[in-house]
């Protein structure tokens, strides 16, 4: 039975019962969106594969490759333990806590099979060193830039009025966020059209910082159904697809550079399987 | 006309005259080596494209997509300027420097069309900081480890002899240092067969460590070539070519997240398209 969070100190508010509302939020949202994919795709259905981590934990990977859905992989997860302390450094609150540790959340990347279709990417979590707090967003990330202004509009207006349903200056903060964390320097190009991305959220009220990440959770299959059913149906030719082979380089460049989630997972024994699902089916470089 | 190197200070041996010299050569190979590749393609020629850096210097990128060759890149750079200060800390004597340097070499990738043929991979360089030195090397990269015994084992036997010209222990060191450096440690694998790799290479006499470097740009074609001559004529399915495009995703992998020359690079502003012309034309991941 969960506890009352008002009764509890800000750090008592991500201790155990909390620890476990939270993971099994993120399960239920994961088991939310596979079923609304296969339930679009027609075709294709998602494999689980649970895996776990020797330090403590472990998680679920689910694989669809379907007929609208080239690639989609969800990744939940739950784990504990100490950072490296070569890591630590960088995580706030881990130095003074030995680089001890408690994370749990949901993470997916849809790779499309038409390239009118944009890709996706989602993620929600939660984590807890000496400090707590919860962290997420979602970008879209269109082939052709040049043909989604409703695309973008809409998934960005669904954002915003989540966004707006938990503080003011949410929406421009984590949309802002997001543009200039999905940038690529080397190329001076954004990864996509943006989104959302907030970390470090801890307002001091669990309660409402948990509602705001359901809530983001949510969203997103509002936010993007839309955008999948707008565009899947239309005809492309063999120009169309080479050009979205080698935008998905881009986006290989970035998880691979720059994406402090894949970079961090890869360099601190994480699961090698689960973390690359990201990447796209089929790419290709000039 | 080249002054002697016995009358110089070990400093002034990388001074102008020697690094007019070594830019000149890493020339002269990039001839040699576009020359020797395009008439064994039969096809392809290779294209070429300058670059110039905004601090000082540039380069030009031989790009060649042919029969044999699906994509081989070669690009020969001479640059100076001063290192950002981020990563002045980690280049040795560019601290007692203010960061001012100055580098010049060849590098080479070339991607096989066959699944039969292993990719490759070739680069030397001096670089001149408070410090000079030299470094270099080349590595082997078959997509169906099983298949290769004689080519390794040849490529390899070259690499000895050309090593073994110069000092006793270059190869074990040099080959050990290559088994270290192109090893994926998310995946827990080598990325090939290895080859040789040294770095820092500054003995005090600059005749004795550039014709070592010579020698080893020499090297290559001897030991490339008949690898490739070995196994191009050779059929293949198409679940060779699905295995093929598996691997690459490897080499990517590699050298997004852990090439020095490619993280560097890209993070210090290099010229981006001459650093990623190392990526494979054509890749999946499952």
């Amino acid at each position: 039975m969960p506890q009352q969070s008002a009764a509890l100190s800000p750090m008592e508010a991500f201790g155990p019962d909390h620890q476990e509302q939270a993971a099994a939020w993120f399960r239920t949202l994961r088991d939310k969106i596979c079923a609304a994919f296969e339930d679009l795709d027609g075709e294709g259905k998602f494999e689980r594969k649970p895996w776990s981590r020797e330090e403590g934990g472990g998680g679920e990977i689910s694989l669809m490759k379907g007929r609208v859905f080239e690639k989609v992989g969800v990744n939940i997860s739950t784990v504990h333990g100490h950072f490296p302390e070569s890591f630590a450094a960088q995580i706030p609150g881990a130095n003074e806590n030995s680089g001890k540790f408690w994370a749990s959340g949901v993470s997916l990347v849809a790779h499309m099979r038409s390239p009118h279709v944009p890709a996706v990417h989602m993620n929600t979590r939660m984590i807890v060193t000496a400090k707590g707090w919860f962290g997420g967003g979602m970008d879209l990330t269109p082939m052709f830039p040049e043909g989604h202004a409703q695309d973008r509009d809409e998934f960005h207006a669904a954002l915003k009025e989540c966004c707006d349903r938990h503080g003011d200056d949410y929406y421009p903060r984590f949309k802002k966020w997001c543009d200039e964390y999905f940038f690529l320097p080397h190329r001076n190009e954004p990864r996509g059209v943006g989104g959302i991305f907030y970390d470090q959220l801890n307002t001091g009220s669990w309660d409402a910082d948990f509602a705001f990440t359901k809530d983001v959770g949510e969203t997103f299959l509002n936010a993007y159904l839309p955008v999948i059913r707008r565009n899947m149906d239309r005809a492309w030719t063999a120009e169309d697809r080479e050009r979205q082979l080698l935008r998905r380089g881009r986006y290989v460049e970035f998880n691979l550079l720059y994406d402090r989630g894949t970079t961090f997972g890869l360099k601190t024994g994480g699961n090698t399987e689960a973390i690359l699902m990201s990447l796209p089916p089929e790419v290709k470089w000039a």
